[in-house]
Protein backbone atom coordinates (compact mmCIF):
# COMPACT_ATOMS: atom_id res chain seq x y z
CA UNK A 1 0.00 0.00 0.00
CA UNK A 2 1.15 3.43 -1.12
CA UNK A 3 0.89 6.43 1.26
CA UNK A 4 -0.01 9.39 0.15
CA UNK A 5 1.73 12.52 1.46
CA UNK A 6 0.16 15.85 0.71
CA UNK A 7 2.96 17.96 0.45
CA UNK A 8 3.20 22.42 0.46
CA UNK A 9 4.96 22.84 -2.74
CA UNK A 10 5.58 25.97 -4.70
CA UNK A 11 4.62 27.15 -8.33
CA UNK A 12 6.94 24.39 -9.35
CA UNK A 13 5.67 21.48 -7.83
CA UNK A 14 9.09 19.73 -7.70
CA UNK A 15 9.79 22.63 -5.43
CA UNK A 16 8.50 20.95 -2.01
CA UNK A 17 9.93 23.49 1.45
CA UNK A 18 7.16 22.59 4.14
CA UNK A 19 9.64 22.05 7.15
CA UNK A 20 6.44 19.57 8.53
CA UNK A 21 6.48 17.70 5.65
CA UNK A 22 9.86 16.83 5.13
CA UNK A 23 9.64 15.66 9.06
CA UNK A 24 6.88 13.23 7.41
CA UNK A 25 8.76 12.13 4.42
CA UNK A 26 11.59 11.17 6.12
CA UNK A 27 9.65 9.54 8.85
CA UNK A 28 8.00 7.57 5.99
CA UNK A 29 11.37 6.71 3.72
CA UNK A 30 12.95 5.27 7.44
CA UNK A 31 9.91 3.47 8.10
CA UNK A 32 11.02 2.07 4.32
CA UNK A 33 7.68 2.48 3.43
CA UNK A 34 6.02 3.05 -0.51
CA UNK A 35 5.07 6.43 -0.40
CA UNK A 36 3.64 8.93 -3.32
CA UNK A 37 3.64 13.25 -2.86
CA UNK A 38 0.78 15.23 -3.52
CA UNK A 39 2.19 18.88 -4.14
CA UNK A 40 -0.52 21.06 -2.52
CA UNK A 41 -0.17 24.57 -2.93
CA UNK A 42 -0.92 27.04 0.35
CA UNK A 43 -4.52 28.23 -1.06
CA UNK A 44 -5.10 24.32 -1.53
CA UNK A 45 -4.26 22.81 2.03
CA UNK A 46 -7.80 23.50 3.88
CA UNK A 47 -9.81 21.22 1.73
CA UNK A 48 -7.23 18.08 1.44
CA UNK A 49 -9.21 15.04 1.94
CA UNK A 50 -12.36 16.69 2.07
CA UNK A 51 -11.05 18.49 4.97
CA UNK A 52 -12.53 22.41 5.82
CA UNK A 53 -9.54 23.51 7.68
CA UNK A 54 -6.56 21.50 7.10
CA UNK A 55 -2.95 22.37 8.27
CA UNK A 56 -0.43 20.56 6.33
CA UNK A 57 0.89 17.95 6.06
CA UNK A 58 -1.92 14.94 5.85
CA UNK A 59 -1.07 11.22 5.12
CA UNK A 60 -3.48 9.01 3.64
CA UNK A 61 -2.86 5.57 4.33
CA UNK A 62 -5.07 2.95 3.30
CA UNK A 63 -8.73 4.48 5.23
CA UNK A 64 -7.11 6.04 7.61
CA UNK A 65 -5.91 9.76 7.08
CA UNK A 66 -3.58 11.72 9.29
CA UNK A 67 -2.74 15.10 10.28
CA UNK A 68 0.36 16.74 11.98
CA UNK A 69 3.88 15.53 11.76
CA UNK A 70 4.15 14.78 15.41
CA UNK A 71 0.80 12.70 15.23
CA UNK A 72 2.23 10.89 11.84
CA UNK A 73 5.30 9.80 13.03
CA UNK A 74 3.20 8.39 16.33
CA UNK A 75 0.69 6.84 14.06
CA UNK A 76 3.62 5.07 11.92
CA UNK A 77 5.38 3.53 15.14
CA UNK A 78 2.30 2.57 16.19
CA UNK A 79 0.85 0.58 12.65
CA UNK A 80 4.21 -0.62 11.88
CA UNK A 81 6.07 -1.27 14.85
CA UNK A 82 8.59 -4.01 13.32
CA UNK A 83 9.85 -1.13 10.88
CA UNK A 84 12.68 0.47 11.85
CA UNK A 85 11.75 2.71 15.39
CA UNK A 86 11.00 6.49 15.23
CA UNK A 87 11.38 6.78 19.35
CA UNK A 88 13.62 3.96 20.14
CA UNK A 89 11.00 3.36 23.48
CA UNK A 90 8.33 6.15 24.93
CA UNK A 91 11.31 7.58 26.52
CA UNK A 92 12.12 8.77 22.95
CA UNK A 93 8.71 9.50 22.01
CA UNK A 94 8.22 11.48 24.96
CA UNK A 95 11.27 13.44 24.61
CA UNK A 96 10.84 14.15 21.36
CA UNK A 97 8.28 16.72 21.97
CA UNK A 98 10.52 19.09 23.53
CA UNK A 99 12.81 18.87 20.49
CA UNK A 100 10.09 19.70 18.57
CA UNK A 101 8.66 23.10 20.63
CA UNK A 102 12.63 23.77 20.93
CA UNK A 103 12.65 23.53 17.54
CA UNK A 104 9.55 25.92 16.62
CA UNK A 105 10.15 28.38 18.97
CA UNK A 106 14.12 28.78 18.36
CA UNK A 107 15.21 27.53 15.27
CA UNK A 108 11.89 28.36 12.65
CA UNK A 109 12.47 32.34 13.84
CA UNK A 110 15.52 32.28 12.64
CA UNK A 111 15.30 30.26 9.08
CA UNK A 112 12.32 32.83 8.62
CA UNK A 113 14.60 35.65 9.13
CA UNK A 114 17.06 34.37 6.37
CA UNK A 115 14.11 33.35 3.71
CA UNK A 116 10.71 34.77 4.20
CA UNK A 117 11.06 36.35 0.76
CA UNK A 118 12.80 33.67 -1.04
CA UNK A 119 9.62 31.55 -0.13
CA UNK A 120 7.26 34.03 -1.03
CA UNK A 121 9.09 34.23 -4.66
CA UNK A 122 8.57 30.47 -5.10
CA UNK A 123 4.95 30.52 -4.70
CA UNK A 124 2.44 30.54 -7.77
CA UNK A 125 0.53 34.14 -7.69
CA UNK A 126 -2.37 33.45 -6.04
CA UNK A 127 -0.37 31.36 -2.99
CA UNK A 128 1.67 34.69 -3.12
CA UNK A 129 -1.36 37.03 -2.05
CA UNK A 130 -2.50 34.37 0.23
CA UNK A 131 0.96 34.03 1.98
CA UNK A 132 1.57 38.20 1.98
CA UNK A 133 -1.91 38.85 3.57
CA UNK A 134 -0.94 35.86 6.49
CA UNK A 135 2.63 36.87 7.04
CA UNK A 136 2.15 40.56 7.07
CA UNK A 137 -0.57 40.02 9.33
CA UNK A 138 1.85 37.64 11.64
CA UNK A 139 4.83 39.96 11.78
CA UNK A 140 2.91 43.52 11.27
CA UNK A 141 4.99 44.59 8.70
CA UNK A 142 5.33 44.17 4.64
CA UNK A 143 7.66 41.29 3.48
CA UNK A 144 10.13 43.39 2.29
CA UNK A 145 10.30 45.23 5.86
CA UNK A 146 10.54 41.71 7.66
CA UNK A 147 13.41 40.97 5.15
CA UNK A 148 15.23 44.19 5.37
CA UNK A 149 15.57 44.30 9.10
CA UNK A 150 17.23 40.84 9.22
CA UNK A 151 20.92 40.25 8.23
CA UNK A 152 21.78 37.30 6.25
CA UNK A 153 24.91 36.44 8.15
CA UNK A 154 23.63 32.45 9.41
CA UNK A 155 25.17 34.04 12.95
CA UNK A 156 22.00 34.28 14.40
CA UNK A 157 21.18 30.13 12.90
CA UNK A 158 24.29 29.02 14.80
CA UNK A 159 23.35 30.47 17.56
CA UNK A 160 20.26 29.13 18.15
CA UNK A 161 21.77 25.85 16.92
CA UNK A 162 24.49 25.93 19.50
CA UNK A 163 22.82 22.93 22.14
CA UNK A 164 22.35 20.84 18.77
CA UNK A 165 25.84 21.36 18.02
CA UNK A 166 27.43 20.98 21.30
CA UNK A 167 25.14 17.17 21.07
CA UNK A 168 26.57 16.58 17.82
CA UNK A 169 30.38 16.58 18.82
CA UNK A 170 29.61 13.59 21.05
CA UNK A 171 26.88 11.50 19.07
CA UNK A 172 26.21 11.04 15.52
CA UNK A 173 22.74 11.65 15.35
CA UNK A 174 20.10 13.07 18.22
CA UNK A 175 18.94 9.56 17.87
CA UNK A 176 22.47 8.31 19.14
CA UNK A 177 23.92 5.41 16.72
CA UNK A 178 21.35 5.84 14.12
CA UNK A 179 18.40 8.94 13.25
CA UNK A 180 15.35 8.90 14.84
CA UNK A 181 12.21 11.30 14.20
CA UNK A 182 14.02 14.33 16.78
CA UNK A 183 16.54 14.31 14.16
CA UNK A 184 13.78 14.73 11.38
CA UNK A 185 12.33 17.52 13.40
CA UNK A 186 15.69 19.82 13.14
CA UNK A 187 16.22 18.39 9.10
CA UNK A 188 13.06 19.66 8.80
CA UNK A 189 13.44 23.32 9.64
CA UNK A 190 16.88 23.53 7.75
CA UNK A 191 15.61 21.35 4.98
CA UNK A 192 12.89 24.25 4.61
CA UNK A 193 16.17 27.02 4.29
CA UNK A 194 18.10 24.94 2.08
CA UNK A 195 15.08 24.83 -0.84
CA UNK A 196 14.61 28.04 0.02
CA UNK A 197 17.35 29.78 -0.46
CA UNK A 198 20.74 29.66 -3.00
CA UNK A 199 23.00 30.56 0.21
CA UNK A 200 24.23 27.81 2.62
CA UNK A 201 24.20 29.23 5.60
CA UNK A 202 25.32 26.13 8.37
CA UNK A 203 28.68 27.17 9.32
CA UNK A 204 30.89 25.24 6.91
CA UNK A 205 32.08 22.07 8.89
CA UNK A 206 30.43 22.35 12.11
CA UNK A 207 29.10 19.45 13.17
CA UNK A 208 25.43 20.40 12.72
CA UNK A 209 26.37 20.92 8.83
CA UNK A 210 28.38 17.19 8.52
CA UNK A 211 25.37 15.81 10.26
CA UNK A 212 22.69 17.76 7.38
CA UNK A 213 24.82 16.30 4.53
CA UNK A 214 24.79 13.08 6.30
CA UNK A 215 20.88 12.85 6.39
CA UNK A 216 20.68 14.66 2.96
CA UNK A 217 22.53 11.77 1.20
CA UNK A 218 19.89 8.87 3.31
CA UNK A 219 17.00 7.02 1.72
CA UNK A 220 18.72 8.01 -1.92
CA UNK A 221 19.38 11.37 -1.77
CA UNK A 222 16.31 12.24 -1.59
CA UNK A 223 16.78 15.37 0.47
CA UNK A 224 19.09 16.50 -2.15
CA UNK A 225 16.23 16.49 -4.63
CA UNK A 226 13.89 19.89 -5.04
CA UNK A 227 16.21 22.84 -3.99
CA UNK A 228 15.56 26.51 -5.98
CA UNK A 229 17.75 26.50 -8.89
CA UNK A 230 20.50 28.98 -8.03
CA UNK B 1 24.55 -0.54 49.73
CA UNK B 2 24.15 3.16 50.33
CA UNK B 3 25.63 5.67 47.35
CA UNK B 4 27.74 8.58 48.76
CA UNK B 5 27.02 11.78 46.62
CA UNK B 6 29.65 14.71 46.69
CA UNK B 7 27.74 17.49 46.72
CA UNK B 8 28.35 21.35 46.50
CA UNK B 9 27.73 23.37 49.64
CA UNK B 10 27.84 26.73 50.99
CA UNK B 11 28.88 28.05 54.57
CA UNK B 12 25.70 25.70 55.71
CA UNK B 13 26.63 22.43 54.72
CA UNK B 14 22.65 21.78 54.39
CA UNK B 15 22.79 24.46 51.51
CA UNK B 16 23.08 22.14 48.04
CA UNK B 17 22.63 24.44 45.65
CA UNK B 18 24.42 22.63 42.44
CA UNK B 19 22.12 21.82 39.66
CA UNK B 20 24.07 19.10 38.38
CA UNK B 21 24.12 17.69 41.96
CA UNK B 22 20.21 17.65 41.85
CA UNK B 23 20.37 15.78 38.94
CA UNK B 24 21.89 13.33 40.57
CA UNK B 25 20.31 13.16 44.19
CA UNK B 26 16.98 12.65 42.05
CA UNK B 27 18.36 10.40 40.12
CA UNK B 28 19.05 7.97 43.06
CA UNK B 29 15.71 8.71 44.47
CA UNK B 30 14.33 8.02 41.07
CA UNK B 31 16.23 4.54 41.04
CA UNK B 32 14.58 4.23 44.89
CA UNK B 33 18.40 3.53 45.97
CA UNK B 34 19.64 5.11 49.44
CA UNK B 35 22.40 7.21 49.45
CA UNK B 36 23.54 9.74 51.64
CA UNK B 37 25.27 13.57 50.50
CA UNK B 38 28.69 14.44 51.24
CA UNK B 39 28.72 18.44 51.20
CA UNK B 40 31.23 19.23 49.52
CA UNK B 41 32.82 23.05 49.23
CA UNK B 42 33.92 24.69 45.98
CA UNK B 43 37.35 24.03 47.33
CA UNK B 44 37.41 20.63 48.32
CA UNK B 45 36.12 19.53 45.08
CA UNK B 46 39.54 18.67 43.14
CA UNK B 47 40.62 15.81 45.32
CA UNK B 48 37.57 14.22 45.97
CA UNK B 49 38.11 10.43 46.45
CA UNK B 50 41.77 10.76 45.46
CA UNK B 51 41.15 13.42 42.47
CA UNK B 52 43.39 15.58 41.24
CA UNK B 53 41.06 17.53 39.00
CA UNK B 54 37.58 16.25 40.18
CA UNK B 55 34.37 17.55 39.16
CA UNK B 56 31.00 17.88 41.10
CA UNK B 57 29.07 15.39 40.85
CA UNK B 58 30.88 12.37 42.00
CA UNK B 59 29.32 9.40 43.05
CA UNK B 60 30.47 6.69 45.24
CA UNK B 61 28.45 3.22 44.97
CA UNK B 62 30.63 0.37 46.36
CA UNK B 63 34.07 0.27 44.89
CA UNK B 64 32.83 2.28 41.72
CA UNK B 65 33.31 6.07 41.32
CA UNK B 66 31.62 7.82 38.72
CA UNK B 67 31.90 11.53 38.20
CA UNK B 68 29.47 13.89 35.77
CA UNK B 69 25.97 14.02 35.79
CA UNK B 70 24.69 11.98 33.00
CA UNK B 71 27.47 9.73 32.76
CA UNK B 72 26.00 8.74 36.59
CA UNK B 73 22.44 8.30 35.01
CA UNK B 74 23.33 5.90 32.51
CA UNK B 75 25.70 3.96 35.15
CA UNK B 76 22.34 3.89 37.40
CA UNK B 77 20.53 2.61 34.27
CA UNK B 78 22.91 -0.36 33.42
CA UNK B 79 23.32 -1.18 36.78
CA UNK B 80 20.25 -0.92 38.61
CA UNK B 81 17.83 -1.58 35.51
CA UNK B 82 15.43 -3.55 37.50
CA UNK B 83 14.55 -0.26 39.18
CA UNK B 84 12.54 2.41 37.28
CA UNK B 85 14.20 3.89 34.06
CA UNK B 86 15.35 7.34 33.96
CA UNK B 87 15.32 6.85 29.71
CA UNK B 88 13.00 4.72 29.17
CA UNK B 89 14.51 3.25 26.20
CA UNK B 90 17.60 4.03 24.16
CA UNK B 91 16.15 7.02 22.34
CA UNK B 92 15.33 8.73 25.35
CA UNK B 93 18.49 8.25 26.70
CA UNK B 94 20.07 9.81 23.46
CA UNK B 95 17.58 12.56 23.64
CA UNK B 96 18.65 13.34 26.87
CA UNK B 97 21.71 14.92 25.28
CA UNK B 98 19.85 17.80 23.76
CA UNK B 99 18.15 18.47 26.58
CA UNK B 100 21.25 18.50 29.08
CA UNK B 101 22.95 21.00 26.28
CA UNK B 102 19.71 23.15 25.81
CA UNK B 103 19.44 23.63 29.51
CA UNK B 104 23.54 23.78 29.90
CA UNK B 105 23.40 26.76 27.22
CA UNK B 106 20.08 28.49 27.60
CA UNK B 107 18.58 28.08 31.14
CA UNK B 108 21.33 27.91 32.71
CA UNK B 109 22.93 31.45 31.56
CA UNK B 110 19.13 32.74 32.77
CA UNK B 111 19.81 31.62 36.15
CA UNK B 112 23.38 32.95 36.59
CA UNK B 113 22.01 36.18 35.87
CA UNK B 114 19.18 36.06 38.49
CA UNK B 115 21.83 34.66 41.46
CA UNK B 116 25.48 34.77 40.58
CA UNK B 117 25.50 37.62 43.86
CA UNK B 118 23.19 35.00 45.94
CA UNK B 119 25.70 31.92 45.49
CA UNK B 120 28.33 34.32 46.42
CA UNK B 121 26.96 35.13 49.70
CA UNK B 122 26.15 31.98 50.58
CA UNK B 123 30.03 30.39 50.06
CA UNK B 124 32.60 29.95 53.45
CA UNK B 125 35.13 33.07 52.95
CA UNK B 126 37.72 30.60 51.35
CA UNK B 127 35.22 29.79 48.82
CA UNK B 128 33.84 32.84 47.69
CA UNK B 129 37.73 33.71 46.82
CA UNK B 130 38.05 30.75 44.77
CA UNK B 131 34.54 32.10 42.96
CA UNK B 132 35.01 35.55 42.72
CA UNK B 133 38.58 34.81 41.16
CA UNK B 134 36.61 32.05 38.52
CA UNK B 135 33.69 33.57 37.51
CA UNK B 136 35.30 37.27 37.20
CA UNK B 137 37.71 35.66 35.04
CA UNK B 138 34.84 34.19 33.43
CA UNK B 139 32.65 37.06 33.08
CA UNK B 140 35.32 39.37 32.23
CA UNK B 141 34.07 41.66 35.21
CA UNK B 142 33.13 42.20 38.62
CA UNK B 143 30.31 40.00 39.91
CA UNK B 144 28.88 42.93 41.43
CA UNK B 145 28.98 44.70 37.85
CA UNK B 146 27.82 41.34 36.21
CA UNK B 147 24.56 41.70 38.94
CA UNK B 148 23.94 45.41 38.30
CA UNK B 149 23.72 44.22 34.56
CA UNK B 150 21.17 42.18 34.50
CA UNK B 151 17.75 42.95 35.34
CA UNK B 152 15.67 40.60 38.09
CA UNK B 153 12.39 40.42 36.39
CA UNK B 154 12.61 36.67 35.34
CA UNK B 155 11.19 37.72 31.49
CA UNK B 156 14.84 36.37 30.16
CA UNK B 157 14.16 33.13 32.31
CA UNK B 158 10.50 32.84 30.68
CA UNK B 159 11.28 33.45 27.33
CA UNK B 160 14.24 30.65 27.22
CA UNK B 161 11.73 28.22 28.97
CA UNK B 162 8.94 28.44 26.39
CA UNK B 163 9.79 25.22 24.68
CA UNK B 164 9.53 23.53 28.09
CA UNK B 165 5.75 25.27 29.07
CA UNK B 166 4.89 24.40 25.30
CA UNK B 167 5.93 20.85 26.00
CA UNK B 168 4.37 20.74 29.55
CA UNK B 169 0.92 22.28 28.23
CA UNK B 170 0.60 18.99 26.32
CA UNK B 171 2.18 16.60 28.80
CA UNK B 172 2.75 16.55 32.01
CA UNK B 173 6.64 16.11 31.89
CA UNK B 174 9.22 15.99 29.42
CA UNK B 175 9.48 11.96 29.77
CA UNK B 176 5.52 11.92 29.43
CA UNK B 177 3.20 10.38 32.04
CA UNK B 178 6.22 10.17 34.33
CA UNK B 179 9.41 12.31 34.98
CA UNK B 180 12.70 10.87 33.47
CA UNK B 181 16.03 12.40 33.61
CA UNK B 182 15.89 14.79 31.30
CA UNK B 183 13.07 16.24 33.79
CA UNK B 184 15.82 16.61 36.22
CA UNK B 185 18.21 17.86 34.16
CA UNK B 186 16.02 21.33 33.79
CA UNK B 187 14.41 20.33 37.67
CA UNK B 188 18.70 20.45 38.11
CA UNK B 189 18.91 24.13 36.72
CA UNK B 190 15.66 25.90 38.24
CA UNK B 191 16.26 24.44 41.76
CA UNK B 192 19.70 25.97 41.64
CA UNK B 193 17.97 29.42 41.50
CA UNK B 194 15.34 28.53 44.05
CA UNK B 195 18.22 26.92 46.84
CA UNK B 196 20.13 30.60 46.64
CA UNK B 197 17.85 33.26 45.79
CA UNK B 198 14.82 34.27 48.19
CA UNK B 199 12.66 35.32 45.11
CA UNK B 200 10.32 33.28 43.31
CA UNK B 201 11.11 33.70 39.42
CA UNK B 202 8.82 30.96 37.97
CA UNK B 203 5.21 32.49 36.03
CA UNK B 204 3.03 32.08 38.66
CA UNK B 205 0.22 29.31 37.06
CA UNK B 206 2.63 28.44 34.30
CA UNK B 207 3.11 25.13 33.30
CA UNK B 208 6.85 25.04 34.46
CA UNK B 209 5.92 26.26 38.03
CA UNK B 210 3.54 23.78 38.10
CA UNK B 211 5.64 21.26 36.63
CA UNK B 212 8.56 22.14 39.24
CA UNK B 213 5.94 21.88 42.53
CA UNK B 214 5.25 18.36 41.31
CA UNK B 215 8.86 17.47 41.47
CA UNK B 216 9.78 19.71 44.66
CA UNK B 217 7.53 17.06 45.77
CA UNK B 218 8.54 13.95 45.15
CA UNK B 219 10.56 11.78 47.39
CA UNK B 220 9.59 12.84 50.55
CA UNK B 221 9.72 16.65 49.56
CA UNK B 222 13.05 16.46 49.21
CA UNK B 223 13.81 19.35 46.83
CA UNK B 224 11.62 21.48 49.46
CA UNK B 225 14.76 21.24 51.94
CA UNK B 226 17.87 23.42 51.84
CA UNK B 227 16.66 26.52 50.42
CA UNK B 228 18.27 30.18 51.55
CA UNK B 229 16.47 31.44 54.58
CA UNK B 230 14.50 34.79 53.76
Amino acid sequence: MTIKIYELCGDNPERLFSPHCWKVRMAVAHKGLSWETIPTPFTKVATIEGGDSRRIPVIRDGDTVVEESYEIARYLEATYPDAPSLFKGDGGDALTALTINWSATQVHPEVVKLCLLDIYNSLAPVDQEFFRESREKMFGCTLEEFDAKHAKSGDGLAKVLLPLELTLKKQKFIGGESPLFADYVVFGALQWLRTSSTEDYLKADSAVANWFDVLLDMYDGMGRKGRVAA
